[in-house]
């Protein structure tokens, strides 16, 4: 018996980066897919439009939580991918994959959840796909959106534009999602008012962008959390990155479940919130257009990047030393998106 | 308890068009949605380039089955779903959902035959996405594909064009994958050597194309079979469709193994066939060009397109008498593709 999938291999760590990087990459090998970006940005023709295309499928468990469900998350999810890559998404394609016996009830309140949270985020849905599996080979409903959007003229952002002295941003408190998944998930009812932060963040793209036109780099900390986000960044641009811990937003609820559980709150998802990489130059004008925005009011500038110690997070903790922050291993949170 | 999902929902015939209609177009409306085509077109600005998008989960059980797997199945399914709007397809996503426990050996073979039939089918997988469930609550592996293809200037091939007159050809035996998946499945073994068909379309659609400019549809009748596609297209062209029953090419296998399990052919799932409506000058032309191509060897013209009887399918029986050809209802055979 060779080795098999674990419940590690999708919670977003570094056993998922293991098995892309193995399994998936070099038979699929082409230079978009070797980005492991969230979306990646195509050129129509020479002179044409640049298409920013992401996919993803959701397997969150339970369909239904505090602030949000299956079908809203599947929308914010990939609108938010897009977005983390300055384009103005347009339209989604949803592909359900049904369980025999699931409530029709469920599935309709889900597709009008879905339908709301496409509204909201400006876009529409274009194409679909339906398929049951027998009771026992699903879990209810999973779905896949797929994403396409416009990347207007002048607009790159990624990666490989982060350089050192970049001031790094965080839109709001890390965390909720995750937590409270999970305490819906397992009964643990840490709290009664914690929700998930799950939202679209292209209005929040644009409102930053509009002030902070030469931001570099942006992305949304979902699985493995903003640990897991930095790290890939680090790795992919080839700069350190030193954060602030204590200038890091938690909420006390998130903060007290994640103490009673053992997690650090930098590895647990979020569904609403960006990490941006800007120029120093512009970090003010960037922090000051978040926290004008409804989703931002709790922004805050939690580090800086550095020529240093390439390919490495570190923290400095509130008594004045220093750890690393390191890629989760993977099998803390599955089945959170 | 309410009305849950059942098995038939999924399984291309009325069913599921009646849960497509009543829990996901109303909602979710919008002019692309509202086509329930297998792809739709989107325009890039008032000038720019036409897109064609399309998206299918996989959920095809066993994994492996004679001619072919889930992940040669994955390219060919939404690249022919973007061939049947005249498209020239470029790009995938691939989502896999992963079972706790699947093998990678499996995965890796899955892998491996998706980067081969998308390098046959001339398109690159440029996103993607791994999630992993719990054991039982998935089936080894669930793949989604979303297709975005460039539908070149001037092409204009849908539902919307089938006339009265037109003359309907079929590029080859119907029933060949429903029969390979379900002997497969179920240890029927009625025969030794029939292969699925799965294979990409688009070479094929390009020869018929040059042949035949003027080509009104396109569609390839998988899910539901050819009674399916004929119905759905009658009843989104308002016209009539007359086949000859006798003109409709069956392997003595796929025909044995019907007759046995009581299957109508014409329900039974393809993967590499497609139905084309083409004006009668350039019917001719368009058989031969099928028949030239490796893929079209035994096409046939099996039926015409009338002004009678709108949003209905007769076949004229081998006996000289006629008979309806419905739409298949639902349960016959799920999880083929």
């Amino acid at each position: 018996m060779g080795e098999t999938v674990r419940m590690g291999h999708g919670a977003g760590g570094k056993m998922m980066a293991d098995l892309i990087q193995e399994v998936f990459v070099p038979p699929l090998d082409n230079p978009h897919l070797r980005q492991l970006a969230d979306s990646t940005v195509l050129q129509l023709g020479s002179e044409g439009s640049r298409l920013a295309v992401s996919t993803d499928s959701f397997v969150v468990r339970p369909l239904f939580f505090p602030g949000g469900d299956i079908g809203s998350l599947a929308v914010h999810g990939t609108v938010n991918d897009l977005a983390m890559r300055g384009a103005r998404p347009l339209w989604l394609t949803a592909a359900f994959i049904l369980e025999e016996g699931l409530p029709l009830d469920d599935l309709r309140r889900i597709v009008h959840s879905m339908a709301d949270a496409a509204r909201q985020a400006g876009v529409l849905v274009v194409a679909g796909d339906t398929k049951v599996v027998e009771r026992g080979h699903g879990d209810g409903v999973y779905i896949n959106t797929t994403g396409v959007g416009i990347v207007p003229d002048g607009v790159d952002i990624g990666p490989h534009r982060i350089r050192p002295g970049d001031v790094i941003l965080l839109s709001g408190p890390v965390g909720d999602h995750g937590i409270a998944v999970l305490s819906q998930r397992e009964g643990l009812g840490f709290e009664t008012d914690l929700v998930s932060d799950s939202a679209s963040l292209s209005g929040l793209v644009e409102a930053l962008l509009t002030a902070a036109p030469h931001a570099h780099c942006l992305r949304d900390p979902t699985r493995g959390g903003v640990a897991a986000a930095l790290n890939e960044l680090a790795v992919a641009a080839n700069v350190g990155v030193e954060i602030d811990e204590a200038a890091v937003p938690v909420r006390p609820a998130v903060a007290a479940a994640c103490e009673m559980l053992g997690f650090d709150p930098l590895v647990v998802a979020n569904e609403g919130k960006l990490v941006a990489f800007v120029p120093p130059e512009e970090a003010e004008a960037a922090l000051e257009a978040l926290r004008a925005h409804p989703l931002g009011q709790d922004a805050a500038r939690i580090g800086v990047v550095t020529a240093e110690h390439p390919g490495m997070v570190l923290a400095r903790t509130g008594i004045g030393g220093r750890r690393v922050v390191d890629m989760p291993l993977g099998e803390l949170l599955p089945r959170i998106c």
